[in-house]
């Protein structure tokens, strides 16, 4: 199925990219919590579009309408439902959406999935743009999460080959994550971003696109979060993180890199300070065995550069059954790891607060 | 919930390294189906202990009796539930493993989550050896999937920093995948298999270990399998990947390296081979959208080194709450990826039947 | 968890009484099937407020808006949300519904459960108002089990002690049954439906009200649909009944009195009408073993006497934390079974088509 | 699904009335506690057949072997599995069986949702055999439900026409209850119970069959469990109550008599006993909008006559597809509700512990 997911919380999803209204059922928030709207707004934003040279044209308020479970300010503890009505859908000839499928992007499989009738227009459900409510959802869990004292900071690992700095796993300067927040796009360092920002720019003028990474750290989650097989903590990050489109890639802790390691290296050796138990590596990401064990989760994901470029492709016409071309028109991003990021966090709180309820 | 996965196929699984037994049960399998048993067998064998020198000396049969759901040669439909009684299970002094933590293991997050009361003897039902019922199931799905005319493989394409042969993502040689199976290893290019060997002997020598990484291919897959967001193929698949212990990082497709590419480079054009749809590269990995193109669908995952080594290692003795020095004795795996190929190919199979169906 | 259930069709459902609005997500709609949406108006409508005497005079059109799902008049195959905007929520000072338990009502339990968070005016989110998504997403199921040749009918097998007439379990009249729905109420015989009129007349000119049977037939569904124990179609329309407010008893085909019989009885034996298998009584109502043996499938849903009434009662004052005295005011039903007589067929037609797909 | 269930415990059951064995694996129960398997035994043994001459010849120990989730005489929290071995099953000519199909039972509906591979010794997978693993997780959900407070009791409310004693729903004397589970049969009035016996040994000398109703109480559960809608605690209770073989009716509190009723005299009028609240009747059986008051939970199944009958009974013959004749053979009880006691007491206190974990 693909628009609920959920054990103790649950949420399930709806809307097209030209439709009449994307948005979101939360159900299995705790009761009496009072959301700092104002908040969640600045989270939708640093998702929306048109912030800037880098992003799409497209301007969306991404202004959300609570439609149930929230009284007398606060949470009911009944399903809340959240919806953003479309404003800024160009109305215009979508027939070439229809018939020439975009390369790198759901048109075919979802033409297949669907028998020919999903909404072609803008990736209709496929568009990146139904992150949008996920990111509501998630900014709600990560309210619900610091009132726990946790965390969920993250930044752009990489953009192409250009690399932010490295991050201590053990120890996670919050500030510093939150201060990178602020700035044009989420980089620690900033001699990397203006590296990334050359990057996507020369990519944009070039009619083409670049992906990057981006680097999630959850911070103050005890240890003892989650389970063994099946609903391990990372098999709840990843399915959450694969769902987000252009993720195609996702470790934990040196992730791929810790297979080159031996053991020895590897294992991340415990201490005591104080009562409190730790790692002197965080190899592991803060999960072995599936649950936490009280250090910093980190995980990484992969984003893949945006499919809709300027620059002409080959690809298939499914109406006349033959090869053609296609030169994809519109706004769109040269690079959608920036908008990503608040995406990224807010899959990281959903889980998380689903696993800690 | 731990031990429960699925929606249209479930399985539920339990079990302890020492205790009387492990196993799966597999509910929505279709009905009158004929298994091959001995082929079944081979699949449980590839992944049994004590198979050459670089696994360990502990020797399982792995043995599945059948307790229901198997009925005149066939399939009944109903639920399917195999067994495996544990035999080899050394009587000794456990005391070790429930006071001095293992580094790199579920011993010390186990403990939290379960409040001490988990069973800790050899690692109880975080034991890789519950992966055992996984490759049971999944060599069944594995059976049922080549009746739809899908095929699930794969290689070790790392142990270390040692590679094997890059493969064709667009046109998967399956015969050289199967040959390698019969192989000590299963690696495509044999001097590549040496030299995983050797490295493995170096590690076992200097009492350590090294991990790997696996890649998988499921070729046959029509397009149009999966779903847009929260059951996307690659959430499935990542979710169950992450079920299996020692699994840090998933990538499909280029994965991680796709988002160096620009967007021209990356995208997959599509043509038409006479009838058939095919893109000209496969960076993707057959999934666009969370859902199949009809390209094999390819995929890679990061296994750490084995935990369990000889070399004396710090950590914490939770008894006295101080910190202490370990030496784990005992029989264990050098590496364990070799082990872990069938369980990679098993959670595949069981994830593309349970969407297929 | 509350708002959300389904397996092949999943359905999510939020809002409350007096909030902004009211709607449901619809997951796995089958894609490219058209709508009528006049005939689901209509299916609003038999249970909107308003229409006659012995309902409340509270007026809703409840016009469902589409928010996603359909495109170019046919289902996507995607999400499918619809959502119903409140009109005539009276402003008033809801005070007493704060502090006063109405008995009968879900107001103590639903403090209790939302820590007195809840949404409390005109019950909130515990409103037989919430049914109306419900009725939308089983009207769109109706027209789906239409297509398959399957139909769901019901009338009204009581009202307190008023009875309809005796129906043939094993030939169900469709015609008859629709001929009722056009009625003031869905009674198939003309006198029991004055008797019953008079008796709902009776008991509201009493301040008080009443509750009744209704009675439910799908007819068409192949026998071999539905699963042994926890998924049984009893289990799954069951599951749904007690879903809906008021619902206080299920049986299927002669339920209670069916303990009465002796096996040779009640025993349905089967026989052969040309190459069809069919039963000559139908005591079961359509199924054993938990799934349908062909016949018509028959279940009554016990309808508790709308627990508001004029009429004056004892109750809690949990605000001073004594007993107290309630007379509650306002627009109420002094009978709810005629308007549930839509929910229960749309309720049946979800779970069918959940377990048919 | 057919042998899955559950949201925060979840069980998996399997196996088939003449194959090597049936079991039951119980996923979510909380670590550290010590069962009683003496008393799990005796649970068992109030469904075993054999017990006297009211039940069928079949002697089963019902032994359950503890595969895994158990050590150090406490529950680990990881999955618990239970195993019993079939011992008594009579090799002989099941021929019948699969070609005659025995009417009121599953044979015919199993035969077509299994395409004809189903196990049809003895009824299979959809023997009443199978709630015996049901048994022994319920009996393990009491236990840990006592722990809380919480009894869960019952008595057999009616044979055919012969009715028991009228509790009240207001205040249960549990020990009355625990004393008739000691007797033959578990009834509060002996003369009722006589008559009883009576009426079960007079079907059985006709070689016919009678059904009954089974009365459950739940009490000390506290208000506020459960949830609006489709997680009401009568959809949980339901929908395991349908699970169980031969029920076919379920209502709470009044349940259809309270349909009879005008709305004051059926709603329960809340009072302060103290400090505690408490209404002055139980007709909603302790449950209002889906959640508790924290009155008893009362609810009542009704389950029809064993289908196994000896009189002979017409049917088709599916081999020949042909109108036939059947005359059952073998062991089987004239009256199946005094063994189903301890399987509905099972599905409740496996429902409740689920709601209120």
């Amino acid at each position: 199925m693909s628009g609920f997911w959920g054990n103790k919380l649950k949420i399930s999803i709806f809307g097209e990219s030209h439709g009449k209204g994307i948005g979101i059922t939360v159900d299995g928030l705790e009761s009496g919590f009072s959301v700092d709207f104002d908040e969640v707004q600045r989270e939708m934003e640093r998702r929306a579009p048109g912030r800037n040279s880098m992003s799409t044209a497209r301007k969306e308020g991404d202004k959300v309408e609570i439609m149930s479970g929230y009284f007398n300010e606060k949470t009911t503890g009944t399903p809340l439902c959240g919806v953003i009505f479309n404003q800024d859908t160009k109305s215009k000839d979508y027939t070439t959406q229809q018939i020439l499928m975009r390369p790198g992007h759901a048109d075919y499989p979802g033409h297949l999935r669907y028998n020919g009738f999903n909404d072609y227009r803008g990736g209709g459900h496929f568009s990146g743009r139904i992150t949008a409510p996920i990111v509501f959802a998630g900014a709600i869990c990560k309210q619900l999460l610091q009132a726990k004292g946790i965390e969920v900071v993250s930044h752009i690992k990489a953009i192409g080959e250009v690399e932010d700095k490295q991050i201590d796993y053990c120890s996670i300067d919050i500030e510093e994550f939150k201060k990178a927040q602020s700035k044009e796009m989420a980089v620690l360092d900033d001699e990397a971003l203006l590296k990334m920002k050359d990057k996507i720019l020369e990519v944009k003028q070039q009619e083409d696109s670049i992906g990057g990474v981006i680097e999630c750290a959850i911070i103050g989650v005890p240890g003892g979060v989650g389970n063994p097989f099946f609903d391990s903590v990372e098999s709840t990050i990843a399915h959450l993180a694969f769902s987000v489109p252009a993720v195609k890639a996702i470790e934990f802790g040196k992730g791929f890199d810790i297979t080159k390691l031996t053991g020895s290296k590897a294992n991340d050796e415990y201490y005591y300070e104080g009562d409190v138990v730790k790692t002197n590596t965080n190899n592991n990401g803060g999960i072995t065995g599936g649950i936490t064990n009280g250090m910093p989760i980190i995980f990484r994901v992969g984003i893949k550069p945006t499919p809709s470029i300027y620059k002409e492709q080959d690809t298939i016409n499914i109406s006349t059954k033959t090869n053609d071309k296609l030169k994809i028109v519109g706004r769109h991003d040269p690079c959608i790891v920036q908008r990503a990021v608040p995406v990224i966090e807010a899959i990281a709180a959903i889980g998380i607060y689903d696993l800690i309820k």
